[in-house]
C-alpha cells in the first residue's frame, strides 16, 4: 500500500478532530433539537472538510460518508468516513465517540484509523501496517475462550429478536459483559483490554474502518459468518482478540 | 456544614486518584484473574489509603467501604467509599468509571464526590455547598418532560424482571437510551448532558456520593419511591433533571 495513505489518513483525521472539539458539550440545552444540534454539526461539517480534502488530494478515489452519501463508490480505492460514531455518547458528553476513517481497496478495507479527539487517542492500523495507538504498537489480549473473555456491545437495543437470542448465548458463556462503547470498545479490544465485540445494524462507515485495526493487532474481525468485511457486508459483525476466540463465538452465533 | 469537609474530600480524591493511576491500563493479560488483577489492586490500595487518611483527621467519623467494610456505621458522620465505580469499565480501559467519595451525616448524605482520575475531571456538591466540575458552577439541563429526555442505564442486566419491565416503560418514552456509563452517567445528569438515569441493585457506596452532586446542581436524586437516599435505600435509584422529569418518570416505574 501507497505509504502515504496512512499520513493522509491521519492528516484527515488533524482535520475532523480540530472541527469536533468544537462542540463537544457545547449549546447546553440545544443538543436534543434535531437540525441544529451540536453533534449534527460536528458531524455535517466534519464530513464536508474531509470531503474537500480528499477530491482536492486523490481525485479519482471515490468517498461514502454518512452524512454527504456516495461519490464514486465503484472507484478502485473509497474513503470511507463517519466523524462522528457514537453520537449519543457525543451528546451525553461522554468521549466514547470516535473518528472513522478507512481506505478500500476494491471493497475491502486496507486502511483503518480510529480518531477520539478529546483524550487524543489514534489508533492506526491496515494490511502490512502494524497497529498502532499514538505512535505505540498495539496488540490483542490471548483470550483463547469465552469463559474468559470481555465481551462488549454498544446497545442491546440494536439485535433484531433472532439476533438478540443469538448474542444471549454468547454472552452466557463469557466472564463479563459490558455496554455502550461505541468504536472505543473496537479500539480496547486492539489494545489488549477487551476480548470480544458482537455487533448488528452496522453501516460500512461504522465498520470498515475497524476491521484493519484489529486484524493488524493480531485480532480477527469478519461477519457473523465469518465472511472477511467488505463495503457490502451486511452489517452484523463480530470481533475477537484471538482465531480461537473468534471461532468459539462464531459457532454460537449460528 | 464544616467547610472543611469539602476540602478534606478533595484531598481524599487527590489520594486514591494518584493510586488508581498507577494501575489503569497496566498489566496487560493479567486484568481477568480475581485476586491480583489491577482493578483489585487498584480498589483495595486506594481505599486503604483513605481509610488511614480519614481516621487521622477524623477519629470520631465513621467509614462505609466497598472493598473493606464498616468501621462505626453508626457515628453522626460517615465517610461512604467506592474507590473504583465500574470495575468493568476499569478493566476495559475505558475512563468512565470513578472514584466516589460521600460524607453522610444522621445517616444521609450531605456531601458528595465523584472524581475521573485519568481525565482529571472533579465534581463536587453538597448541602449549601453548589456542585461544580473542576471549580466550576453546573447546572442540570432544563429538561421537563421524557419524550424530550436523554435516559442511561450502566446495564439492563443489573434489573430484575419486574425492575426491567418498569424501565422499559419509561425507555419507550424517552427520546434516547444510551448505556454503560456508570457513575459518569450522573456527572453527565450534573453537568447538563443527560437528562435520566435509572438504576437498581446499587449499594450505598455507589449512590451516596451521586446524590448531593445531582441535588445543588438542580436536579433530583431519590429512590424508585420519591424517597430521600439514605445509608438504608433499597438501591434503586432515580435521578432525573428537574422534578417535572422525575415526577413524570417515577409515575412510569410504579
Amino acid at each position: 500500500m501507497n505509504p502515504d495513505f496512512l499520513l493522509f489518513a491521519n492528516r484527515l483525521a488533524d482535520i475532523s478532530g480540530e472541527r469536533i472539539r468544537r462542540y463537544f458539550r457545547k449549546a447546553h440545552g440545544l443538543q436534543l433539537k434535531a437540525d441544529l444540534s451540536p453533534v449534527t454539526l460536528a458531524d455535517r461539517e466534519a464530513e464536508s472538510l474531509l470531503r474537500e480534502a480528499i477530491l482536492k488530494r486523490y481525485l479519482d478515489h471515490g468517498i461514502l460518508g454518512e452524512e454527504h452519501g456516495a461519490h464514486k463508490p465503484d472507484a478502485e480505492y473509497v474513503w470511507v468516513l463517519d466523524p462522528v460514531d457514537g453520537t449519543r455518547a457525543f451528546i451525553a458528553g461522554v468521549a466514547t465517540f470516535g473518528t472513522l476513517i478507512a481506505l478500500a481497496h476494491k471493497g475491502e478495507p486496507v486502511l483503518g484509523l480510529i480518531d477520539q479527539p478529546i483524550t487524543r487517542e489514534r489508533w492506526t492500523g491496515g494490511k502490512n501496517v502494524p497497529s498502532r495507538l499514538n505512535g505505540e504498537f498495539i496488540a490483542t489480549r490471548r483470550c483463547e475462550s469465552l469463559n474468559e473473555a470481555l465481551l462488549s456491545t454498544t446497545s442491546p437495543d440494536l439485535f433484531a429478536p433472532a439476533e438478540q437470542e443469538a448474542f444471549r448465548r454468547v454472552q452466557a458463556k463469557v466472564k463479563h459483559t459490558l455496554y455502550g462503547k461505541d468504536c472505543y470498545a473496537y479500539a480496547m479490544l486492539a489494545s489488549g483490554h477487551i476480548d470480544l465485540v458482537i455487533e448488528a445494524g452496522l453501516k460500512p462507515h461504522d465498520f470498515c474502518a475497524l476491521a484493519p485495526v484489529i486484524a493488524n493487532a493480531g485480532g480477527v474481525m469478519t461477519g457473523w459468518d465469518g465472511a472477511p468485511l467488505t463495503l457490502h457486508s451486511d452489517g452484523r459483525v463480530i470481533a475477537a482478540a484471538t482465531p480461537a476466540l473468534h471461532r468459539e463465538a462464531m459457532e454460537m452465533l449460528k
